[in-house]
């Protein structure tokens, strides 16, 4: 880990990624060992090993994996909803060599298929909508943001935790620098409080970590996950700035973390003014979830354009 | 020019760059014809092609060199200062096949040699100042705000003009986006106003013209320049950055200008919070220009510290 100056061996790696998981939940006051927690699981290597180290921590953690019923020819959603299962199922499999204990309690996973419950997939939404005319992205990224808050919400859970890692953040703060989107730029951050009636409160204890460490994590930790990125990634902007991002860490390490740091502390110093971090919001008519929308909610709306 | 999807020929091209340039003097309000300017000149392509389409506007432009002392191999200051005093015996000869008069009047060039006022030059300051212990970048750049702030104020002049073009503005946006400096980002503007007392008003009026645009103008228009960057340059930060910035605009046409042009809309939209926009100065003790450090300026504290 150049940016640390750090090198270890795969055992101390398997102890390091949860105390400075550990670190950053008590730093920006995430949660603490009394929440229960709700941690979206994609099968991906950053859910399945955030949900492994908040397990370890001995959080009270359950899972919620969204079925989008993405094929792309690799059966994307059907193998990625296997690894979030094979996952809980080696739960109780000792981990030999650590100072952790197995978790005395069986977590759940909670399963929402869209198809099922709405009557299609999220491309087949996306197909017919002028949201998701180029690409199923935007529309999936409504539909799952909308699932895990109400997941979260009517599950009785304090937070919501998703994997994001390092990387992820940084692209995307990226992005929106690049186009100085100031009501975005202002609402990220390692944790988003549940501020508005019905909203839940969502943090990232991933969010210092580069995606390789959260990769190493699974690797050594012999966690199971699905290699491929969704079959829509390719050609997406954030993965071109994280090809940009990934180069400028080459020529610097550690400057993604500095970008990073240096945004956060920045407006913690106050660098933004009040009114750029101010959004209106309000019920739903048809869910009751928040959204500035009038009327409907955009995640009702789409499925109300259905003739 | 793909950011404008707009081909032009040589002769239109001389046309339009000035056109471009009125555009902006008078959108960002920078001077008007009645204003007395001095055009801050180095010898490369973007403050001789300034200094030539200011001239061709009609605007009472006058010209500063300033004699940094730098040899680096090719005699690279007395090269610039040549390119100058060559510029100014060529204005008179006729341009073909344009709008535009010859200026009826001869602009003066003020020429400003460090090492004659001073008794050193920038390398030899440098050298034995902790400022300038890596590389002379930091001590020139404190030494030219210096001295052009001094100039336009005791010449009378009301306005500071610098050839910045929009990838100088931008690799320096990048770079304090980067360290989220909030002092730097929310003081970098097309125009600073003299809103402090001994403060020249500064303008860029090439700020939103690609550097390969105002290479075009410099090599259409028959300027001779330094093609040489600085000897010092090699290596720097803002190079690096423009490295990456060249590569994204290769990606996506016109990012490198959507960034500046954002970034300058969110501001005025009132993204930043306004103290963070808030720095107290008073004057040098010796030279009485305006600074942040209390006593002695920064620039008269490179020369006390002289043994």
């Amino acid at each position: 880990m150049r940016q640390h100056k750090l090198a270890l061996c795969g055992e101390h790696f398997l102890e390091w990624v949860p105390e400075q998981t550990q670190r950053f939940i008590e730093k920006y006051k995430m949660f603490t060992p009394s929440d229960r927690i709700l941690v979206a699981v994609s099968g991906g290597k950053d859910s399945l090993s955030l949900w492994d180290v908040l397990l370890r921590l001995g959080y009270r953690a359950d899972g919620m994996y969204i079925g989008l019923g993405i094929d792309g020819g690799v059966d994307y959603s059907t193998q990625s909803h296997e690894m979030c299962v094979r996952f809980l199922s080696n739960l109780q499999s000792p981990i030999p060599n650590t100072q952790y204990p197995i978790p005395n309690w069986q977590p759940t996973l909670h399963v929402v298929d869209i198809a099922k419950i709405y009557g299609e997939t999220i491309p087949q939404v996306a197909a017919r909508t002028a949201r998701g005319r180029d690409k199923p992205c935007s529309v999936c990224g409504l539909a799952k943001r909308h699932i895990m808050n109400r997941m979260a919400r009517d599950g009785g859970y304090d937070v919501l935790a998703t994997g994001h890692n390092l990387d992820d953040e940084v692209a995307v703060l990226f992005g929106n620098t690049l186009t100085w989107n100031g009501s975005y730029l202002v609402r990220q951050a390692p944790v988003l409080p549940a501020d508005k009636p019905g909203l839940a409160r969502k943090v990232k204890p991933f969010c210092r970590l580069y995606e390789r460490e959260t990769a190493a994590y699974a690797l050594v930790r012999g966690i199971d996950y699905i290699y491929d990125e969704c079959p829509f990634a390719e050609g997406s902007t954030s993965i071109a700035h994280k090809e940009i991002l990934n180069q400028m860490e080459k020529d610097s390490p550690g400057v993604k973390l500095q970008f990073y740091l240096n945004f956060l502390r920045a407006r913690e110093e106050g660098l933004f003014a009040e009114q750029a971090t101010y959004v209106e919001l309000n019920a739903c008519e048809k869910c009751g979830q928040p959204t500035s929308a009038p009327g409907l909610c955009a995640f009702c709306r789409l499925w109300e354009k259905r003739s």
